[in-house]
């Protein structure tokens, strides 16, 4: 078991394939015998989770300003209680969204103050960077047509294709203007992302 | 009706009579024919009756910088969905506690930067000031014998007495550093504390 585990952290919009690469990540590192924790943003605690349950309730009124104060108390407690000791004990911690997504969805999309944004982002947590962030890149209108199958409407998928267009375009410039974030097409087949992130994987840590 | 009505918070510890005194100046406005609204904080939305609920169930574990950001959510709520269209067509709003609470509570109480604080305050807030804030002070251990007697313990009253003296003692500098403030020492009687609030409104706005 390594001292320090790997913070891994998938981002990308919505019907990008992030919770299933998720899990084949984690079953392909696990059957290399690496200890491994999965988690998701807002999650990962009963407030995150309480937060989360606020957040995607489609009956209340949360304007910008609050809905990323929500996700930032969420995150604030999942570093805390859960990414930061599982760093500790764990080889791996893959991470569904993290700060990143603030910055794409509530920065760009929602048009809030960025370096606001990334102050709050710097408080909650608590200075931890990702040793790799997964961009899982797609259209808006591939990955919004493949949440419509699943039947499944949220508060954010139902807001426009601009909000959209301008989340993607975020992504795109994170990944391209920070260290340790790798760009994968997510219009490829699920074996064929899985195979990408699994190269993104050895490139940046070596073969498990 | 005023053009823009008087924004007028309460603060003070737990036990200061607070909600009782927001109401009896409440009746007294409207008895000079005046139109008031009484709001709280965490409340007066949806979304921060909700974050209420969160903040006091003592079954969940909320660290100090997901606290104060889940209060200033419900704050930023609040200021945008009740206090200020209140602030147009209200003749005066009195509000149960507002940002400063978070100063006191969260940075002297919980230790949390006070120049974060005050950061996250401006932006909640949108640089809303109250035009008066009345402090209904008294020494914590005679607020928390009040409320102990009432029966209600929730997350803020289990907190230790160090807490509440850090509390006690940022309001007061609050009130003896900032413009508006106006201290009331709420060991007196109920009549006698309500009596000095009308004074006070009065020399702020003159009689109702």
């Amino acid at each position: 078991m390594s001292p320090n585990g790997r913070f891994v952290v998938f981002e990308g919009p919505e019907g990008a394939g992030k919770s299933t690469q998720v899990k084949r990540l984690a079953a392909w590192l696990q059957a290399a015998d690496l200890k491994v924790l999965t988690t998701r943003e807002p999650g990962g605690s009963a407030l995150a989770d309480r937060v989360r349950d606020i957040l995607l309730d489609p009956t209340l009124t949360i304007d910008a300003e609050a809905e990323f104060l929500l996700y930032s108390a969420a995150r604030a407690q999942h570093v805390k209680d859960t990414i930061q000791p599982a760093l500790a004990t764990h080889d791996a911690v893959l991470c569904d969204r993290f700060a990143a997504s603030s910055t794409a969805y509530q920065g760009y999309g929602r048009g809030l103050n960025l370096d606001w944004v990334a102050s709050v982002n710097a408080h909650t947590t608590q200075g931890l960077e990702p040793h790799l962030t997964i961009l899982l890149d797609l259209p808006p209108e591939t990955g919004l047509a493949r949440v419509a199958s699943r039947g499944r409407v949220d508060r954010l998928e139902q807001a426009d294709i601009a909000f959209h267009r301008r989340v993607r375009e975020a992504f795109v410039n994170l990944a391209r203007d920070n260290q340790g974030w790798v760009t994968i097409d997510a219009t490829q087949s699920e074996d064929g992302v899985h195979q990408a992130i699994q190269e993104a994987y050895a490139r940046a840590f070596g073969a498990p």
